[in-house]
């Protein structure tokens, strides 16, 4: 599962090229799309009640992308914890499917009120696992 | 009361200036940095259970900011409305004094559950009365 | 012409709904959709040497937009100035179709070197004219 | 050297805390501030000739951060490579010293036309050295 994403003229710095902290956004829409395509749309993951924080972010910048590119960001889980995640994200350029931006997240599974970790649900383990090829 | 607020290099679009819709920050920031100055701090007033919401930006863009320039935004009341109230906002460069964005928002005072509008609490009104010179 | 724009997660703030200066974004990001629809894109309007700036905005906040929203944004010429047009936007809830935010911009079209304004060019101005309806 | 950065309401996301993605920008921001203490501020290091690019990014987000907190931010030179360098980064929480995110950039050092690795200028390798303490 991909999300394709315009860069916009805003998300583009003095060089010309898209800001280095505007692939944490890129990618967060990218989970939020993979997530809710896998059935877990919006806050709360669609109302089962579990929450999910950011606690690792590691991008290795390939190439700069540009005003006019499109981006195509493709999660996949790399390994399942009991409360996290580890989700391998790749981003390429769609003219000519370069790699921009290449890197991982953890991803945490937590309780809405306090944030403390709780066990990543069943549904949502075995619905990724299913999407992750 | 006036804030100042250094331009950043993320502010800055591939014409080298700030983008256009950074001003709403800055001026976003400037209104919580003028309220908290007169006694209302953060979330909800600093505790008085009164949130303020925007219903109204009008900028004019009349020089462009540049990386590395300080702009210094000055917030006033213009008029004070029953629920809201409208505040002029002029941003300067610091360097030269010139005027970059001149325009004004209209600030609506609203209870924190339905954001339905409330009358500006009278402490409120004063205090920034008072800082209006 | 209208670009449709789903609300991102980062783009809502603590009290849950879009921030303000965000729609400023959204409406750029509409403006160079429809300038690139009527056959303009991307910096210097597609190499015909001619650049634009915002001169002026005015948005009215009429509805709050929510994460999983997706917003629908229609720019129209207004009026036509020598150098600069005034543009209509308008954005409204796809699913409800009310009106979240509506305003103008002012438009200007300059030199890439100097910022200096410069005529519309006509075929800018023949085939924006053409699409406002 | 430390940058001090208030969090500002837009940063904050509906869980009420900073949006990861704002760590690269206030990164970025307390980099640019490191690099000017050092003597070479604003772009093209002041004129030196040569340009930055962030390379790799890794955060991890050790505690969440809110509207109101001010964050301080501190980059030191971990490695020095012949075109690039490794900057560690810490950013607490002014108010109880608690680390809110950790981590490193990968800076390199490019020609400002084609972005091309160049040699760290002695000049910087020496004036970030005595810095980083």
């Amino acid at each position: 599962m991909s999300t394709e994403q315009r860069i916009r003229y805003s998300d583009c710095d003095p060089q010309g090229i898209v800001f280095n902290g505007n692939y944490a956004r890129y990618w967060d829409d990218a989970l939020t799309d993979w997530l809710e395509e896998a059935g877990f749309a919006g806050l709360e993951l669609g109302g089962i009640g579990v929450d999910i924080v950011t606690a690792r972010l590691e991008i290795d910048f390939k190439n700069a992308a540009r005003f006019g590119d499109t981006l195509v960001t493709t999660p996949a889980v790399e390994r399942f914890g009991i409360t996290s995640m580890m989700v391998s994200v790749t981003t390429r350029r769609k003219s000519d499917d370069e790699v921009v931006a290449q890197g991982r997240l953890v991803t945490v599974f937590v309780d809405p009120e306090e944030f403390k970790p709780v066990p990543i649900p069943d549904t949502v383990r075995e619905a990724l696992s299913s999407t992750d090829t």
